[in-house]
Formats: structure tokens, sequence, C-alpha cells
């Protein structure tokens, strides 16, 4: 494989999903820091050579550069146990991936972005306004997941899969966000047997 | 294959990709019809069979049921030309794909479903304060696509894939939520690429 270098900002879960995936598979993967909260990722040069999108992470592999997480995950680990074998498992995975973009993260995360570290104080109107929302919609996604995961040890066909990697990036540190991790115990179940999985690494690590 | 069945909505353009998908493909799909507007993907039954989340669409396969729209797209075209053979084109059509439902359906599809069917009178103040921003956003990731199509026919790898399709969903009547698409030139050409493909079946059909 062409040497792996991720561009990252290290308080994000998104950055984190690939650190781990590459953990696991035992990939070495260079790392390239950028505060997203100084504009780094909005520079000339970062959105010419690196995202025209002007955001992390972005996976370069030897001169190509891959953005979306889920996508660099994907690219990491095609070919390995954490891709299950089986089309409809496959497919199920990614179903997770997807929802994890689209229902968990947009609330999940950005709850936790917005509380812990840019401050409920300097939300814009348009943000305090749709917090509520978010809110509710973070703790049904939280809520979805508990259910799926009560009786199940792992997202899809029993094994650690990207699905399990996705989800726990930004689930493990939920709280900061003020969700009650306490409310899922299915959860709080599958964190604990994700996190003593071979190869694991903590997101400050 | 076991029997395919789509549970859609026909309005909404992440049940047209599926329908899109299997057309390329020549799958025979059945489908079965719910109206979101009319709570008929939140009744007790709906929830407890086809999908707990309580979204549209759904493919089911046999007797298991498949979730989120970009994964129903990938189970049907596994092993297909609309999925790249090389490692790096697949991830990146995948990348594609997150952006689509990350920074684009959010933006596109939501301002054509607030628009041109619930009605701006009928906006949240949550939902109408979020409105510049999304058109802001919608508008971002229009030109994002434009500048990455200038000089390619497909999204990625010269041909036709996933990519192109779950994007062309929602792009192809972004005009519905107000989107100009007359700004991105390289965006209707590749519109009109995708709807003269062998297969290709409209929104409407």
């Amino acid at each position: 494989m062409d040497d792996l270098i991720l561009h990252e900002d290290p308080i994000s879960g998104n950055c984190y999903k690939i650190r781990l995936v590459a953990a696991y598979l035992g990939l070495p993967i260079e790392r390239r820091l950028y505060y997203i909260r100084k504009g780094e990722t909005r520079t000339p040069e970062f959105l010419a050579t690196v995202n025209a999108n002007g955001r992390i992470p972005v996976l370069q592999i030897g001169d190509r550069f891959l953005p979306e997480s889920s996508a660099a995950c994907f690219y990491l680990a095609d070919g390995s146990p954490l891709i299950p074998d089986d089309r409809f498992d496959r497919a199920d995975m990614l179903r997770w991936m997807f929802f994890e973009q689209y229902h968990h993260e947009p609330n999940v995360a950005t709850l936790r972005f917005w509380l812990a570290y840019l401050g409920k104080d300097r939300l814009s109107a348009a943000q305090a306004a749709s917090l509520p929302a978010k809110r509710a919609a973070g703790e049904a996604a939280l809520a979805l997941m508990d259910a799926h995961l009560a009786g199940r040890d792992f997202f899809v066909g029993g094994t650690l899969s990207l699905a399990d990697i996705a989800l726990y990036a930004y689930t493990h540190v939920a709280g900061e966000g003020g969700f009650d991790l306490d409310r899922w115990p299915a959860i709080r179940a599958w964190l604990a047997r994700v996190a003593v999985m071979p190869g694991y690494i903590p997101m400050n690590s």
C-alpha cells in the first residue's frame, strides 16, 4: 500500500474513526494536524491540495486524497475482516455507516462540538433554535442503537466491523454533548466490548 | 437473488435512487407505496416490521430489511459494473455517496421538500431560521460538484457508478427547491449524460 497520511483535527471523532481502523489493522499512518477552530482547513492551500470542501478528515494515499471519514475507513479495511464477506451483511454494515453520518453525527457530534468546544453562549440564533430538535434526534438515534444491540455483541454479523467503529467514535464521547449514556445499557456494554478489541487505541492517543 | 420489494414514497429522491439502480441493472423490483406526509412510515406495524427508524426507503430482500438508500444501492449493485473494481475508485465512489448524504441531501433535498411539498408558510420557526444556512450549504455542494465535473464525464473512474446515481436523484430536481442549475453548466451536462444511459427511468415512472 502507498504511504498513508491522515489530515486531521485531534478533537474530531470522524478523524478518530480512521485512526482506529488503521490501529485495528496494524497499518502505520502519518498524522498531519489542523485546527478547525483556527480556520486551518479553509486556507487557499488546503482547499487547492487537500480538500476543496474545506473539511477534515482526508486520507492521503500516496499523492491521492480521499475525503469523507467512512470512505477512508472503507479504503483501509477493503479486503480485511472488518468488512463482512456476506453480501447482505456488507450492505448492512454500510447501512449503519450511513445511519451514523445522517442520523447520529449531525446530532450527537454537533451537540458535543457546540457544548464542549464552541460554548453554548457562542451559538448563532439559528444554531440555538435547532438545539432541541438535535437533542431529540440524537436521543432517537441512541435509542435505536440500544434496541438493535440488545442481544447482539456487534452491529452486524456477530463480529467487529466498520459499522461498530463508525458508531463508536462519537457515541463513546456523547456525554460531552449532554447525552446520558446510563439510559442505554446495551450501548454501554457494546462500548466496553469495542474498547477491548486487540489493537484498540483511545481517542486522545 | 431473493425477491426484491422496495418500501417507498414516490416523491422521495432517496427511493428513486434504488429504482434507478435496479433499472440500470435490469433487476425486477416490487413497489410498496407509503405517504410520508400522512404518517404511513410511523405506524406501529411499519416500525415493528419494516424499519424501527420510521423512514423509507427500505429495500426488502426476501424476509430481510435494509434501510438507508445508499446501502440498498450498494446491495443491488454489488459485483456489477456500477461499483468500480479499483480499490481507490471504489472508496472514492463511497466518498461521493457519503458527501451526498451529509452535504447535499440535508440541504438540496430538504429545501425541495420544504418549498415544493410542505410549503414555506408551514415551516416551524427553527426550520425557517435554518433556511439561509441550508441554501448556502446546498449551493456550496452544487458548486463543488460542478468544479469536480468540469472535464469529467462521471464522478469516478470515467464511467457511470453509484456515485452518479446517488447524486443525480436530488440534483436533477434541485430547481424545485429554488436552486438555479443554470449556474452550474458541468452539472447540467452530466445530468444529461446520466439520463441517456441504457436502462434509465425518470423519477415519476
